[in-house]
């Protein structure tokens, strides 16, 4: 354990708004754990969510609250994980610019997320800056010289174009950077509330870290359940109930007794959904309890940002500082 | 002259080693007459020229040096001119990787420097650094929010991308940049002593502002002359002769009366070669006496370059505020 607590991570987030329970499914509640066992970074992408929002800045610098926020009532602790501000680290915009040298426009051109943008609107409109994604987010990743990098299955690629660049920095100036790896942690996707499309801000199908009890026990009334199940003894299908769904991911104990009752036509979906919405606010409840305090102090929010954005720079002038020495730019030894 | 030293310019070289004739002919000796009616900035774009030196490190630091020393040597004041290292100043790279949000990959290819080498080498082998060449260099002309750039015709293109970026930042932001425009200075190029090409370090067809009095005697004596010339009293034909070609460059005044006798063929070419030597080293001598300084003392070339960087810098540091503050990014009022 002490082992790995000389590893570092780096994860982090798009501040885009509001974080939900799909968020604290895929990636946030792993990130509570891990920061016990590993040297946690954790970016708040303000400059990447940029990148496709460049025209409408109003909101990011609530959404980088929000999100702090979030991490906070989530149980991120300060204490354990930097969490950073990207814009604010100046040696990340430096190492893109670096980076940007030994790369390809060829080898961007391969990476899937431009691939996909490029099929659907084609390379020649889309902004340089997207272009260079996977650039600055080799950046990102290198910059707190990073080992780790949790992520699902399908974002191999993209930490895969971070190793390259890596590798080819490291032949070509000396050797700075540790090859960062994943760490594959796949969760299963959350359903949305419309039961058809994973939870998502856009699709207006989320239940929100930060909802109300009421809120949650609204949402949950109205969540898609089995088109087949009009009646409370109509037999029942909970392999296409979105509540059910969320009984296995927040009521593990009882879901196998809940299917079974659904199915025999013995439990009712208001019943059901009652159920759910205490066992979702009973899980929710720490995480209010703790936002509380960050709602009442403000100033709270903002100076654990500052703090962990100034323990991210001296770890990134470290870095400038080997990465100007193997360039051989550190003209004035500085 | 008061008003005008309120206005900016953004001017400077890439380091890739000693500086000739052919430069000073083209821009230096307009920046040193500059310097007294304008705040100058003189960027030594180390940055830019790993962009295709990527792999060879290891002069930039020597190259960075000489040219300051070229610089101050052919009559550069750092106190009226501010000579600074690009890589040293974060706060390009930052408005690089916020001006690459706004400048879509078409408008690039549109760039006749990106045009002319992807009709080379084509775009995809391109390094994702020399496709955003427009975009770094438009970071290096705002930094210290100049007005003014002296560039010749040719380079109007570039100017105009420049000041495209600054328009859609004022317009989608709010105003921090005056729209830079072209100093238009169109000097004639200095042709090289082969008589051929125009003088270039990598045609080793040069005479470097550095060269001894007596290494300068022996190029001049190399020069390319009159090809149909080849006894003292054949008549020359000047229009088609190098060393005629830098008697009107540096030696305007006895220039007519040059030709004369060489239409005459009442001048042989080894006196004529030895009357511009005289000249050429008369013009060079405050520069031999200006560098021998420097020369001696080092530490000097690197104190004058550490304080025009550390004025850069404030510059940059002003400007990051004002941009900031319009992003809307300025989160903790930093």
């Amino acid at each position: 354990m002490s082992n790995k607590k000389e590893k570092r991570i780096l994860t982090g987030d798009r501040p885009t708004g509001k974080l939900h329970l799909g968020h604290y499914v895929g990636s946030l509640q792993n990130r509570v754990e891990l920061q016990d066992e590993y040297n946690t970074f954790l970016i708040i992408a303000d400059v990447q969510a940029l990148t496709t929002n460049f025209d409408q800045p109003d909101k990011l610098s609530e959404d980088v609250r929000q999100v702090d926020r979030d991490y906070l009532a989530a149980g991120i602790d300060p204490e354990k994980t930097t969490i950073f501000v990207q814009s604010l680290v100046p040696e990340i915009a430096e190492l893109t610019v670096f980076y940007s040298m030994i790369v390809t426009v060829n080898q961007l051109r391969h990476n899937p997320t431009i691939k996909s943008e490029a099929e659907q609107y084609g390379y020649k409109e889309m902004s340089y800056g997207f272009l260079g994604y996977p650039v600055s987010q080799a950046a990102d990743i290198t910059f707190c010289r990073a080992n780790l990098v949790p992520v699902g299955e399908d974002q191999i690629p993209h930490i895969e174009q971070t190793r390259k660049i890596v590798r080819k920095f490291n032949n070509m100036y000396g050797e700075v950077f540790p090859e960062p790896e994943a760490l594959i942690s796949d969760f299963p996707r959350l359903m949305g509330l419309d039961g058809k499309n994973k939870m998502s801000k856009s699709l207006n199908n989320a239940i929100y870290l930060s909802d109300s009890r009421d809120e949650v026990a609204q949402k949950i009334m109205q969540a898609k359940t089995d088109p087949a199940r009009i009646h409370k003894d109509d037999l029942g299908h909970p392999e296409v109930c979105t509540v059910y769904h969320y009984h296995k991911a927040f009521n593990l104990e009882e879901s196998d007794e809940i299917a079974e009752k659904c199915r025999a036509g013995t439990i009712g979906c208001v019943a059901c959904k009652k159920r759910l919405t205490e066992k979702l606010n009973a899980f929710l409840d720490p995480m209010r309890e703790r936002r509380k305090k960050y709602l009442k102090n403000p100033e709270l929010v903002d100076q654990i940002l500052m703090e962990g954005t100034a323990k991210a720079r001296e770890e990134a002038a470290e870095t400038m500082k080997m990465v100007r020495k193997v360039m051989k730019i550190d003209y004035f030894n500085n």
